[in-house]
């Protein structure tokens, strides 16, 4: 085993143990201490790649295997749409990644640099692939040519979040497909003049 | 002066220490030695009211005054909705609310003991008065009667709460009129089939 596998393993290791601590204790009451015992490494190994806990736990979370979140093509944009979203409702309303991933969203609010770490490495690809999905829809005719990419981005993502970090309210798929129902066929009503 | 007025003053005294604290060094490295010392009382002082830096953190920040938040009743919902929720997104986009809100929030995320009185002393009122509202309208015949209540708020709350938490983008009047857009207009178009 050369060097840099040594140290790959080593990496895996640590964010192993940061995970596996963060579900027994909560990420709160996480330390680097208990990290290096865990992984018996010295906590100068640890500090050498990660400079707060924080990065650490960044680090793992965004290590951890998800479900594949690439929009497919099939033709049916609300369809394709469907998969992918169904799947990320999943991820964040479950075990291990769900509450896991709200702590790091905890500690993104006053700790600027993995706030935007998380923006880059997960939220802003995401969107990007959301995007790029919509648009070629809207360039076949299949949403109108005013359809606002980026809004219904926004309405599809944020209630859920509303719901993991605020009421707490259960996300299921029934509560997703009302969502989906708003952005591509509306509240099924108007305002009456 | 006595005895419930000079632990009314001191009790506000404390908070107001905590939330000048928490604007100069931050949430995260607000501690109740500081406060103590800021406020010129003793550490058991604060212990004897709230058990944690993050319940009285919860109660500072709670007892700010903040724009009226009651929807009021022109006869135009939608008028209506937009007075409140433009109300919000200052109340959220500014400091010092904005900034001390987002701590509190990101204590939420892993203190199930703030999330849970967060919810039920600034949300939950917040959302049943949204909620009445709608329903006056629903019942006058201005919405339709399936319009469904409960989604109309989380598709108005929820982008917001999505740009303040996660992606930071700005949240501005603009911004939410176009969410105001999508529930009571729609996204302006259809799928085609």
């Amino acid at each position: 085993m050369n060097a840099r596998r040594r140290s790959a393993d080593r990496t895996e290791t640590i964010m192993q143990a940061a995970l596996d601590l963060a579900g027994e204790v909560g990420y709160a009451k996480l330390s680097m201490e208990a990290v290096a015992a865990r992984a018996g490494v010295g906590k100068d190994t640890i500090y050498r790649r990660w400079s707060s806990k924080a990065l650490l736990f960044l680090d793992a979370v965004l290590s951890l295997p998800v479900a594949d979140l690439e929009h497919p093509n099939t033709g049916d944009v609300v369809a394709d749409l469907r998969t992918i979203m169904i799947r990320a409702v999943d991820l964040l309303a479950r075990p291990p990644w769900g509450p896991l991933y709200q702590d790091l969203i905890g500690e993104a609010q006053h700790n600027p640099e993995v706030a935007a770490a998380l923006n880059e490495r997960f939220i802003q690809p995401q969107a990007a692939d959301t995007l790029a999905r919509l648009k070629i829809a809207r360039e076949q005719g299949q949403l109108a040519p005013d359809f606002d990419l980026e809004l219904a981005y926004e309405i599809l993502s944020g209630p859920l979040y509303f719901r993991l970090l605020i009421t707490h309210e259960p996300m299921t798929h029934a509560y997703f497909d009302r969502v989906l129902h708003v952005v591509f066929a509306g509240m099924g009503s108007r305002p009456q003049p």
